[in-house]
């Protein structure tokens, strides 16, 4: 068993049913909570610019709350950071400024420790429910599945930035520096969605936890996944990108099941949701691809 | 300017008006949420048990919801951990299930991330008001200031572990590794003290809060100040630890001011709300004691 599923395995037991196996979790059923951290060297890059940090942090919480359909409400933020420059605090500032202004929001707490490790950022988003939750959890077998955007431009976006792939192609380094969390998309997909989730571990991850909340099966169309031109540029080019693209995390996009066909800007149909335990994936001559599912980051 | 007055300025404009200026944020009128980090090296030793980790996170959030007078609801961890041996982990988990157990609490969702740095534990606390929070910005003039338990037992328990202090206290580093968040008294205070804070910034600092968000001064005895017997002990041997012991933070104790005198186990009457902008301290002839009020904890 691996480090992740040994976490989740543990402290399970020690939340109520279903509390860990959604996005956020719903409190007093008008309300999402969210808490995700973000670590300097595993989440961003050593030398980010402080506001894109602030903005990660906020976003890929931010991400959650879409996931669950909710509009977002306000955020707690817990730093542990060694820098205390002027220049890098006013910088996260004007970061967590910028993004309160564009998602409406606003910080309604926290603390600050400096220490000698890594930054660290800890932030606990809430978010507001119009009617029901999106879960992870109704997915019914026949029902269609989409994704939203493009996958795979900011795991390639980190390689790129590491070196292993040229040319640098900024559009996909951007991505995975401030991701662009699909807000809106959820709050519509709330009276329309049989369950979503928003693909932070990779989209096979997180397609299989779909399954597992749903216990369902799901088969995903290799040929139909939405790539960005910079994406199929190098999976063109090496085919093996191609594994990276759906495994890899940071998408902060969408993945969710619709009963009947859904028209949406933006939005591709991949698969649909089969009887069974786990994702499948189908090449274009109909032959399941074998996969490692547990590859990806992992959370609990 | 310090570093977390300048933190907390930059801050405090993102923030609605008062949401910063308590120990929670106030939620829905029902809910008070509240977010502490603690970090290796900072908030508890290296070498500390996992169980003792995972009871001190918790802790030290609960305090601040025992401050607002409201009852513990559950909690959401953030986990940035170096440490990913089995032993590790289930000693971690067997802590939050006891504290689960003692608090009536249950853990909501969070998340895990392992990285090379010091373990870094972040939890977000909910408690629910039964009527309405206490807060620290109703302290009037003329109200007394009560403090629970005994004060800079947490700080001089960690300096005979640090090894300035000999004996070795036992019962004080027990205090600074387990604190005792004063939870049953919150909810008793929620209907009769005017203002409340917990202590973990360190006495004065903390009274100084109360100061500020009520617009007062604050006159306290320093003889009235209860210290266990072996805070005394330490204290006869050398007097500068008094002042450790009333700047040191971790207490974990709650100040109060109520509007008449007040009758209840544990508490100690150390002085009163005057005009003005801070705290006062007065010796035993009834002179002012000069302090710097910034010294101890800063959080924001």
């Amino acid at each position: 068993m691996d480090e992740f599923s040994y976490i989740s395995k543990k402290l399970s037991p020690l939340a109520p049913l279903d509390a860990l196996n959604n996005d956020a979790y719903v409190y007093q059923k008008n309300t999402v909570i969210t808490k995700d951290i973000i670590i300097e060297g595993v989440h961003f890059l050593k030398n980010t610019k402080p506001s894109n940090i602030a903005k990660k942090a906020i976003r890929v919480n931010l991400s959650d709350i879409a996931a669950m359909g909710a509009k977002p409400y306000g955020y707690f933020v817990g730093l542990a950071i060694s820098n205390t420059q002027q220049e890098w605090l006013d910088d996260f500032a004007k970061g967590l400024e910028e993004d309160n202004k564009i998602f409406n929001i606003n910080l309604l707490g926290g603390d600050t420790t400096v220490h000698r490790g890594a930054n660290i950022i800890s932030i606990t988003m809430l978010g507001l429910i119009a009617k029901k939750p999106l879960l992870r959890s109704s997915a019914k077998i026949g029902d269609s599945l989409y994704v939203s955007g493009t996958i795979g431009d900011s795991a390639l976006g980190l390689l790129t930035y590491k070196k292993n792939i040229t040319p640098n192609y900024k559009i996909l380094q951007e991505k995975y520096t401030i991701p662009e969390p699909q807000i809106k998309l959820g709050q519509e997909l709330s009276n329309v969605a049989s369950s979503c989730i928003d693909i932070s571990d990779g989209l096979i991850q997180d397609a299989n936890h779909i399954c597992k909340s749903s216990k369902v099966g799901l088969e995903i169309y290799i040929d139909k996944i939405p790539f960005s031109p910079e994406v199929q540029l190098i999976i063109n080019d090496n085919n093996n990108y191609r594994k990276t693209a759906i495994t890899g995390g940071d998408d902060y996009q969408l993945l969710f099941t619709v009963k009947s066909d859904f028209i949406h800007k933006n939005i591709t149909k991949i698969g649909q949701v089969i009887p069974g335990k786990e994702v499948k994936i189908i090449d274009s001559k109909g032959k399941e691809i074998s996969f490692n599912k547990k590859e990806g980051y992992r959370h609990f």
